[in-house]
This record gives C-alpha cells, structure tokens and sequence, in this order.
C-alpha cells in the first residue's frame, strides 16, 4: 500500500508541471469564454455593421462604409498595427428593378419573387417573355437538346436534399445550377434562366449568389434569376398543368470595370516568435439584398473578438496574431487572392489560419486541413473543448478567404456552427441582425480565441 | 501472408451476424433520418396545435381542444389502441388584465411589460401602488428584514448567469425567485413582488411560469409578476436614482377548484414482449401567453413522430411503444403523477421512458437516469448516432413527466437539443410556430426514433 502511494506521489511529481500547464490552459479557456459570454464585442459590432451598415457588395459605397468601420474598430482596440490592403474588385450592381410574373392565360399573370444572380447581365428594357422548360439538372437539359430548349427560359428546380444532415452538403449538391446553369443553357439556345433559390426551407425569399459565364461569348449570354422556392413550386405545379404557359422576366443588373477596395489588417505583435503568423478572419463583403448578419457578418465580428478578448484578458501572445477582414469573397475571392499573394512576396510565415464562414450558429466544433501530424496534435486539444460542447474536430475545407494561403504547411481551419439553419438566411434579403443570437455568436469567437490561444502557446 | 488472410477471413466468418445485425441497424436508423426530414408529419402537426389551437392552460377549454386534437392524431395512425386516461387538473386563469407601471413622480409614470404568474392571487380591484426594494436573493431579502420590507414591492432582479454553457443550469439557479419569491417576501410584510423575467435576452417579453404560496396562510398571500428582462433593467436603473419611486400593478388572475382532463395515450402493442413497455412524451399543456410551440408542442409531435414513423416503415416493434401526451406538466405534473400511480397499480412493467421538453431545436444527445450496467449498455450505441451529430450521451435528470415513473429498474432519459434559444421563448408570448426550425425538430423527432428502435431491438 505505503509502495503505491510512493509511486503516485512519484508520478504525481513527474507530471506536475505538465499538470499545471494543462491545468493553466482550462483556466484561461474558461475565461474566454466567460468574457465572451459577459463582455463580449461581437454582439453589437454586428448590430452596428448589419443595421447601420447593412449589405455591403464589392464595389459599393456601403462596402467602403464597411471598410472604414472596420478599421476605426480595429483602431478602437489597441493594436499595435492596423492597415488597409489595397485589393482591385468587381463592380456588379443590381440595378433598379427586378421582376417576374407566370403568364396562365391573356390578361392573367401571378408575380413570383425573384432576384437578379450576381454578374447575371439585364433583360432587355422591354423584359423577356418567353416559354418555360423544367430541369432538374444538366443531364436532362442535354438530352432535351437545343431543339427543346431555343427560344425559352429554363427553369432548373433541383431542391437541396433534405436528408443530409450537414446542409453544405445539399447546398453543394445543387449549387452548380446556379452558379453555370445560364452558360449551359445558353449555349443550347436559352433566352434566359429562372433557377430555384438554394433554401431548404419554402419561403418567399429569393436567394442571390454568384453566377458565371466562363468563356461564353458575350453575344451569347442571357439573364439569370433566382426564384423563391414556394416560387418554383408554384411555377413546377402550373407547368404540370400547361406546359405552354408564359414566363416573364424583367432585370437591370450590370457589370461594370473593377474598382479599388481593401482589406482591412489588424495584428498584436508576437512576443517570443514574432514572425510566426496566426491569421483569424472573415469576409467583410456580402451580398446586397439582406444586411450580410450571417454571411459574414458573424465571421467577421467573431474574429474582431480573438483579438479583443486577448486585450481584455491582456494576454500577449508568443506568435503574432491578425485578424484580416477580406474583401470579396462573394464574386471574386479578390480580398484572399490578394492577401496570399502578397504574403508570399513579403516571404511571410503563416502558421495557422482560421476562418468563420458558416453563419453565427452554435458552434460545434472545426474543420482543419492540416497534415497527418498537425491533426494528431489538434486533435490531442479536444478535451479543451468538451465542456462547451465544441470538440468535433474533422479534417475537411476550411473556408474560402483563407484557402489560397494553402501551401502544404500552414494549417487552414474553418468554425463549423451548427448548419441546420443557414440556408433558411443565405443571400437573402432575411439575412438580417434580429436572425442573430447573441449567446451562439458569441460562443463561437470564444471557440475560435480558445483554438487560436492553444496554437499560439503550443505552435503546431 | 496467406496465414494473415486467413486469420482475418475466420474473424470475419465468426463476426459476420454480429456485423451484418450492425449494419441493419445502421440502415435502420438512416431510413428513420430520412424519413423523418423528408416525409415526417411533425411539422405540419405542430404548426395545428400552434395556430389553429394555441395556449393551452391547464383546465381551459383549448386544452380540451387538445386533447381532442391529439386523440384523433393518434387515431389517424392505426395503432393498436389510442385511450384517454382520466386526470384532474389545477385551474388557475390570467383574467382580464395584468398592467404595471413605475410612478416616477405626481402624474408621471411608465408602463412596463408585465404578466402574472401561474398560481398568484389577483391584486385589489383597484390595484396595489407601493415602493419597491429590489433584492438578488433571499438572502438580501432576510438581511434587509420585516422593516425594510413591509409595505412594499419586493423586486427580484438576479439575471440568469450568462456565462453558463447550458442555459438550464442557469435557469435552476434564478427560478427559486419566481416559484417562492412571493412565500418569503410575504412573511416579511411584503403586498406583492415582482420578478425578472427567467430569460437570458433583453427584451420586452414577460415570462410566466408557476408559482407557489406553501403553507402561507390564505389572508397572507400576496400577487406576483414577471417583468420583463428590459423592464427589469428600467427599473432598476430608475431606483438606483430614487429609491423612493413607486411601482403599481394590477391583475385580475384566479385560482379555481380542480377541474378533470386527460392523458392522451396510444400504443403500438410489442410481437414477441408485449409486456415490455417503453414510454415517449412530452406533455400536452402549456403557458397560455403564447403558443407552447417550443414548450412543449415540439416534444408532443416529436414523441407522436416516432410511431409515425414506425408504421411508415412497417416496423412492428417486439415491445409495446406506448406514445404520453401528458397533461398539466406546468402548475401540478398532475399527468404525469396520475399515469405513474395508474401504471403501478395495474402493475405495469415500463422498461424505458424518453421525454422530449427541452424545446425543438437540433438535438445533440441525451440524458439518462440508468443503473451503471445499462447506461454502459446505452453507451455502447452511441456510434449509431455519431454522423447524426446526436452522440452525446450523459448522465443525469429526464423529465418531469415520466419523473414519476422512477423506480430504480426504469431507465428514464430526456432529449437534450442545443439550449442557447430556448429561454428567449420559453413560458412567453413568442413562444410560437414561427420560432420553430423545420428540420431541427424533425431531427430531434428522428433520434427520439432511433433510441427507442435500439431500446426495442436489444432490450436493457
């Protein structure tokens, strides 16, 4: 008995100080999270940035709004630098008017909400009035044929799955309508196309998102919409009944040349390891029909609050630490293009990159993209987090701003929020401030400080 | 090398029924997900008893209502058998009014959002006009004494902790104010109280909830409000300037002799051990401000789902799934005492009990009142519910419907969905349909579905 007790106490001296280490490292998650659940920042940069900011597409006046707050509120937490990059931007702008109606009979039309897809070109002044044929997806718009297809609108209903349950997966299932859906249908002889807004919900939003051309001549483009999904079950219902009916859609949109905007830098200087860098960020753009509450208002108040929390706690990191508001992640990725480029050419080492890009949900965990090795690491930090219910750890993408820092050896990670909710709001004019709520925002930049702290005492 | 091979080939031949029973469960589970998110009936169950009843206070007629509603539900599912149990019920009403303001000065007041709680005697006709002390706990509240206190207002005002990672835990340490605040403010000469609201948000919603007197004598009983979380803030910033303002309030609320209502029970009866009981519910009653959509219409439906869904997959259960529609968890757990003193004396032997009432939003696990051999059992099922996003399983306490059921044999377990929204709703008048995600209830509904298939299949 005595020989045991000898053992553990031997034992117990041995892993005193890793003991005391692990131990230090709760203390200090505990309080970020404490703080960023009491006096905490996020809450109300958003509800300044979505109510009076609000939607902030590349190459508007309101994404330069953006970009002056962010930087007066990176300035607001003594940093010890904070800088604007210079980034060259798309400019498409939505115009005045968009508009849809089914036409059943003479006389007889019902409205349908619809929204412009972002770098669609306009209608014709007049509008388009023309035929619809229902798709589900490209191989079935081949098989009909140009024959079938010249001459009218397609209307590509695929709905996102329901019975996935991490709702990316349905989004990127049924993305591609949207985002090549016009080309492929133009080139088949399509005046236009009316594609079914990616919601898992039935509702009466429209949702956006970007759409391309590619390398379609540009005599050959056409107009490309998006219809809410109670829309595209009304128009799939009326067409079971009278294939011959009408469709009329009138838009404005216009693409014109890039134009200057920047992405908005802030760091603490690293202590011991000054030239290591950990970035944190989010996209400052969004799209301009709701406010951007979401997408990515929360990824981007969430990684103003890493660097705010370390203040409050005045914890001084060993690496540096900076958190980068891209511009242009919606209809371009100019901001994370821009960001790796010059990174690269300053020879700057990046450690470590985080990204909130998936709505201000409970969060439930993260994705890495991280070799065999790293993961072995992060992984080890998992207990860290299970009592804040935040220790999924996956491999998997990360997110979209940060993805051209990857280079093989910087670790990329993305918060992975509970997901069930987020297409109910993406891109649509609902993405609003009152869909936020304070206490699952705000645990979410308490993971991400958590995560962002054990990188920077432990390195990877 | 061949050695190997044929080593692995004999595991596999000895393991084959083990892995092929796994894997049938495995696709088991994955028909219940689909199902449930793609050809489910809660939702549109829930948006009835949310809009097109409503509140459903013990003893009202819209909880007959229900009770009608849910019998004929559950009859419309062809089950084996769908009874009424006989039970009787607290009757308290709201009244006609419930209206407070703070008396900042001759003719100058302020209304303040308030609501009676469950329980509490009405004010004098004429209402009750006094100053206020406001106190954080009993402990003030003994410390400051029978002079301090007499003839006023007593204002509870101790805000649910916010840096709790679960929101019960925050709740079980504050509702003491709301359920016996009035007790011991009246023993101290107290004319009424008034309580923050149990809600982590500020806003402008009264929360209600039940209350209790005790053993005080009827002629020292005194009325008792909620206040809103931002009333509560107004008021107590107001006092910290005057502490001479006065507070005046006026309800109307009654309480009744017991009147009779139901249970409402259906049963899938078990094939090969019918004797074998196993329990789902929630309970059928709620708060009359809003519409109980969260609390608990979403465990109503969820438990009715579950064998919705096994009839849609021609699933006959070995033991009897018996679906509880509790009646009066709110203001007596009438339901709940009256089926368990039911079951006991026909001897009925209950081999599992699941609850739902912890609101409709993604579930993440569950908790269990089980002898450490079954909830090693239970443990070992987890990875069934791993790519669900369902695995947390714990120990720790179910619901207070089948709370009665306890007997030390009975395993007891609760669903356990993310809790940060839940108290922004709860007992309130936004507690309705349009809080309500589609596709996290009905992912609820499914794991609910998934234990109890596991629970049926291997026994405990």
């Amino acid at each position: 008995m005595t020989k045991n007790i000898h053992k553990i106490l031997f034992f117990l001296f041995l892993f005193q100080p890793l003991l005391a280490q692990k131990k230090n490292h709760e203390q200090q998650i505990n309080e970020i999270f404490n703080l960023a659940l009491t006096q905490g920042k996020s809450y109300d940069w958003l509800d300044y940035l979505s109510n009076q900011i609000g939607g902030r597409l590349s190459g508007s006046l309101n994404a330069e709004r953006a970009v002056k707050w962010g930087e007066e509120a990176l300035q607001s937490l003594d940093l010890d630098r904070v800088y604007l990059e210079d980034v060259m931007v798309p400019k498409w702008v939505r115009g005045n008017f968009e508009y849809a109606s089914i036409i059943t009979g003479p006389g007889m039309s019902i409205n349908v909400p619809v929204c412009s897809l972002g770098g669609s070109i306009a209608t014709p002044a007049a509008g388009l009035r023309a035929q619809v044929v229902e798709v589900k997806d490209f191989e079935e718009l081949e098989a009909l044929g140009e024959e079938n297809i010249k001459g009218k609108f397609v209307f590509y209903n695929r709905a996102m799955p329901a019975n996935l349950i991490n709702t990316f997966d349905a989004y990127s299932k049924t993305v591609d309508q949207r985002s090549s859906g016009a080309a492929k249908a133009a080139r088949l002889g399509a005046v236009g196309v009316i594609v079914r807004s990616m919601n898992l919900r039935l509702d009466d939003f429209p949702h956006t998102g970007n759409m391309r051309y590619g390398d379609l001549p540009n005599k050959m483009r056409i107009p490309a919409a998006a219809i809410s999904t109670n829309g595209a079950q009304l128009l799939s219902s009326m067409l079971s009944l009278n294939k011959e009916l009408y469709f009329y859609l009138k838009q404005d949109c216009k693409n014109f040349p890039d134009v200057p905007s920047h992405n908005v830098i802030g760091e603490i200087r690293g202590s011991e390891f000054p030239d290591e860098i950990i970035v944190v960020g989010g996209h400052l753009d969004s799209w301009d029909l709701g406010d951007g509450a979401h997408d990515d208002g929360a990824g981007i108040v969430q990684s103003m609050e890493v660097l705010h929390l370390f203040k409050k706690m005045n914890y001084q990191p060993k690496r540096t630490i900076r958190v980068v508001l891209y511009m242009n992640e919606e209809n371009g990725l100019r901001g994370g293009t821009t960001y790796a480029k010059n990174a690269k050419q300053k020879g700057e080492n990046h450690l470590f990159a985080l990204e909130s890009d998936s709505g201000g949900f409970t969060p439930r965990g993260f994705s890495f993209e991280a070799r065999p090795e790293q993961f072995k690491k992060i992984e080890s930090w998992k207990p860290y987090f299970e009592s804040y219910l935040v220790d999924r750890f996956a491999l998997g993408g990360s997110g979209a701003d940060i993805g051209p820092l990857r280079n093989g050896s910087t670790v990329l990670s993305g918060l992975l929020p509970d997901s069930q909710r987020y297409f109910d709001f993406h891109h649509a004019a609902n993405d609003t401030f009152d869909a936020i709520n304070k206490r699952e925002l705000e645990l979410g930049a308490a993971a991400m400080t958590s995560l962002i702290y054990l990188v920077d005492q432990m390195g990877l």
